[in-house]
Formats: structure tokens, C-alpha cells, sequence
């Protein structure tokens, strides 16, 4: 089982990023962050005539990622309630590359396994739900399994380490890649 | 009553766009296509020494519009059940404006009124509305009126045009404006 | 087209009642108040040997009505961000007759069409927003078409009828079901 | 700390009974379960003149309850995706008796913090969520803080000792409440 960790945070060694982290070690795995990227937004064509343009960023290395691992860890801060805009982007360009006939990438997501992990403020476990339910419908959308969804508690860099259930549900996790 | 129209879409006279021009007709206003203007991803510094970093690109005209403004109307497609990556990323941005002593923005924000746009196919109506739970959790934040929201149908160009309530709608808040 | 009109207020003449009988004027309807029925509470015997036990109250006229009509209007106040709790008795008691031999009512139920009415003081149009989602996680279940919702906005008895938006909704309603 | 802990199961010993006494062994507690008292409907009389009847029912007895206690542990299964019929029609007599010139109910439930618990199918963990947002509206409408809440996976009775993390935060709020 190969896991590919997508990286929301545009900090480096933030909350969700620790997280994520703990859940991959020792598996097999990718870890992106995406802010680390080239990450054009989307242009919408879906009705243009002749379709998307091709964009010259490095979107294609996430769809090679994505279609080579089987399960898909997006780690996000709660940014503004939902996730962060550089993650936001990697989502919205879906539109474009679902098109894309060299790539099967729907037929494809719809084999993978979604795992989500988002941190924020005390708030977070209530004001964070929208987002998860967010999460939902893309999958739903591309018929790809929601396996699981942690939300820590962490603002300052480190302090997801005192959320000791977080820190349960990231190893459990773990187990479950590693076999 | 001026009003400060911020347009989320990627494509032009998308159905968004058409309630919003529909709702600040012959008004005081200022439009504003978010995607036409140059905005970086936030860089979380919160916690950074120093705090923010300067950054060199378009936000401040959104700054200096936000201020000069009274009522903010959001239009944004319903892109993977969120608003767009370019408005994503003008939100992101208040965590650093926020802060920014030059601006007292969060206490100019709270004297705002809020009205959200937001167009998609037939399932926006209910795959919408954790979108609508983050908008009225970031006027909440900030202490700015969520007056209201319009979920518009419509996803080829044009078609918003024949949802009747949508436009009723839009009518209605066009006559609240330009009172 | 035989609309099964749902009303789960407990007082007369409120504004969810006002609402739905403005939707089903001059339709072939029949109209039910649930709080003038004897409605058990569901005991939930799903996993007790022999499964569940008969009740002897008003439901299964709930049942015939259900099975004998095509559209279901349901309309709550709504109380305490919910939908009332003669109108959850409602639902909670399908679960009982979803298994009943006698009747094929899931089978059924998957062929109807749902509309709702959400009643509620002006923070309704986004604190009715669970309410709404919860409706359309119910309908996906039996898989029933979750036509459209109203939220109107009314406290006092009359007060929707200053509710412009959801009187033309009505009326827009109103006109589908006279066809 | 006296918690007081409201079942809103139907049955016998289902799994968020389970999680709820487990969460307050050892504690000083009281343990109700809503479907042994006679609770009524609310009849809706805020706008009567003359306001609300006496109703003669089991009620009072839960409003002493919880004017004498501390901690609200609110533990119901997801039953069509919202709380039990009971545990609504407990919430729904709430605004009877907050209007009750005998008790001083909604100063009193400011002071209160509330835990919630929820069981359901694999699904719960999303489809739960509208009703951790609700619970989060009613509380914030009294001013009761709402300090966690746990969704556990189990539908036939005792499955939910097999939600290891679930289990987890249970010992971890027993652990808060024996301080």
C-alpha cells in the first residue's frame, strides 16, 4: 500500500504536518507540500470552446503521484474554516485533468482511499465540520472511499502533541499502512 | 451604501458573475474580478519571529477597497463544493492584514455587511450549504453581518438566467443597495 | 399528482402550516397534522428477537397515506435547530416499518418525491442548515428525490407572509403540483 | 462535579448507553433514561396569550435535574441521522420552562457544560455531523459551553466496544469528571 501525503500548511513542521508525518512513518509513502509547488488555479473551461488550455506549472507531477499510490492523505490547517488555498487549488484543477484523455484520473480515484487530517484551534472540532463534509462530496464525487477524518487540536507549531487522542487515531492509522 | 463586489470565478460572465452584476446595478460599487488580479497564496507567519513578511503583489487595492467599502457581496462559483482557489486565497490573506499595523482592519471589517453568492448545478442547493456554514463562520470571526445568500443554479454560461428565485433574489438586495 | 402535506408544527396557523397549505391549494392533497395523531415513539427493537413488536396508535394510517400519494410535503418549525419532535417520531418510526412484510414501504418510498418547509426567526437561513442536510442524508436513504426546500422566515403566526422570497417559492410550487 | 447524564436510546443497554456509563463510572452521577419518564410534545404556546399550560408530566423532574448538576452528558444513537424522538422532545419542553418565572432555567444552563455522545454505523462519523451542529446551536442559545463530543461506531448492541478511540475519550472524560 503506498501512500501519497498531500501537504496543505504553508509553514514549515505545523500541526497537521506533524501529524501527517506520524501517520506515514515507515510506510511507503510520497510526501508533497503543496505550497512547494508551482500550482496554477484553474482556469475555468469546461464550456470554453476546444476545452483547457494546457498550463505549464507542475500539476502533472501531482496526477503521475496520484495515480501511482493507492491511498491519499490530505493534511490541512483550518485556514478561514476551510482548507488552505494552496490545497484548494490542487483540488480545483481536478476539473481541468478529469478531462485530460491521457489520463484516466477519474476511472483512477475512484480505486483510492481518502484519509483527512485537519488541525486548528479548540473550535476546530465544531467549526472544522463543514469542511469535512466538504471532503465528503469531492469523494463522493469521484466515487473514491472517505476512510477516516482526525481533527487535532494545535494553533502554535507543536502543540497537536498534547492531543493525545489525535496522536491515537495517527498511530492506528499507521498500523493500518504499514500492514 | 457603497458596495464592494468580489467575483471568485475563473471564467468571464459565468453565472455567478451575472447574479452579481444583476445585484450592484446603477449602485455606488466596485467590482472586483479576483482572478485578474495578482494574489499570492498565504505564507503562515503567525507564529514566526517578526510576524508577516511584505508582500509584493495586489492585495493592498483589496485592502484599501475593503476599508472604503460598507456592504461586501461575495460571488463565487461552487467549485469542489468550496468557493474558488483565487477567493480562497483573498481569505487566507486576512490572517496577515489582520495583524497589519498600518490597517485596522479587523475593527473596520466588523462594521460590514456581508451578502454570498453562490452558483452551481442542481446539487449546490444542498452540497452548498458547508459553504454557507464557513461563510457565516468567518463573518462570525471577524464580527461582520452575514446579511444574506443566494444559491443560484446554473453552470453553462447564461443559465443562472432562467432560475427565477435567483434572480427575484438579486432584484430585491439591488433594491435594499440602492437605497 | 397526490401530495402528502406533512405539518409538524404543534400549534395552529403557524408559519410552516401557512406555507404549506399556500403550496398545496387547489392540488389533490391531503394535508395531516402529526400532533393531532397518537404517535408512539420508535422502541427500538432492530436486533430483538422477533424484531419489532406491534403498536397499537394512529401510525399506520401514516403508512397507507404514505404508499398512496407521490409527493411528500414536509414542513416543521423549527425547533431548537431541528425539526419538531412529533415530525422526528415521524421518522423514527420508519424504521419499524421499513421492515414490516406487510407493506413494501422502502420500495416505495424510493419512488416519491420530498419536498420541504423550514419555518424559523431570521437566523433559520443558516441555522436551519443541519435540518436541511439531515432531510437529504433521510431521503438518500430510501433513496427518495429530494426536490427543493424552503426556509422561510416567521416567528410570530403571520409574520412568513412578509417572507416575499418564500411566498413566490410557494406559489413556484404551487404550480408544479397543479399540473 | 455532579454530571447528569440523559440517555436518548429506545432499548436496553444499545452502545451510547454503554460509552455513557462508562464516561461516568465512578463519578457522582445521575442517569436518566428519557424514554422511562412520560415526557410530553411541546405544544407551542410562546405567542398564546396567556403562554404556556402546566403540563402534568414527568418534566419537572428533569428540570431539577438539571438545575442541580454541573455536567450534561447528552448520550443518544443516531437515529435518521438526528437524536432520538425522546431527546427532542426533551430539547423541544426546554422552551416552555426557560419561560417558567419558577426557575431561572437559562441563567442556570450558562453555567452548565455539555458532552455529547453519539453512536451510529460506519457512516456516522459524517452523516453525524449536522447533529454535533445542532447540538452546538442549541448550546449556544443558552450559553452552555460545549466542551467535546464523541461519535462511536456501533450499531448492534455492544459493537462500540470494539471503537477503541471512542473507548479512549470515554476513560479520558471519566477521568476528567472523577477530579
Amino acid at each position: 500500500m503506498k501512500v501519497l501525503a498531500l501537504l496543505g500548511s504553508t509553514r514549515e513542521n505545523g500541526n497537521s504536518e506533524y501529524l501527517a508525518k506520524k501517520i506515514v512513518k515507515g510506510t511507503e509513502h510520497t510526501l508533497v507540500k503543496l505550497s512547494d509547488l508551482r500550482i496554477e488555479h484553474i482556469v475555468d473551461q469546461r464550456h470554453a470552446e476546444g476545452g483547457f488550455s494546457p498550463v505549464d506549472d507542475d500539476y502533472e507531477q501531482l496526477v503521475q503521484h496520484m495515480l501511482s499510490h493507492d491511498v491519499f492523505l490530505f493534511a490541512t490547517p483550518l485556514y478561514w474554516y476551510g482548507m488552505s488555498g494552496p490545497m484548494k487549488d490542487f483540488f480545483d484543477r481536478w476539473s481541468q485533468y478529469l478531462r485530460d484523455e491521457r489520463f484516466h484520473l477519474k476511472e483512477e480515484l475512484a480505486r483510492k482511499k481518502a484519509y483527512v487530517v485537519i488541525s486548528g484551534g479548540s473550535s476546530a472540532k465544531v467549526k472544522g465540520l463543514p469542511l469535512v463534509q466538504q471532503f465528503q462530496y469531492i469523494f463522493d464525487f469521484v466515487g473514491m472511499k472517505f476512510a477516516d477524518y482526525i481533527i487535532g487540536s494545535g494553533v502554535k507549531p507543536g502543540e497537536v502533541k498534547e492531543d493525545i487522542l489525535a496522536l491515537a487515531k495517527a498511530e492506528q492509522w499507521n498500523g493500518l499502512f504499514l500492514k
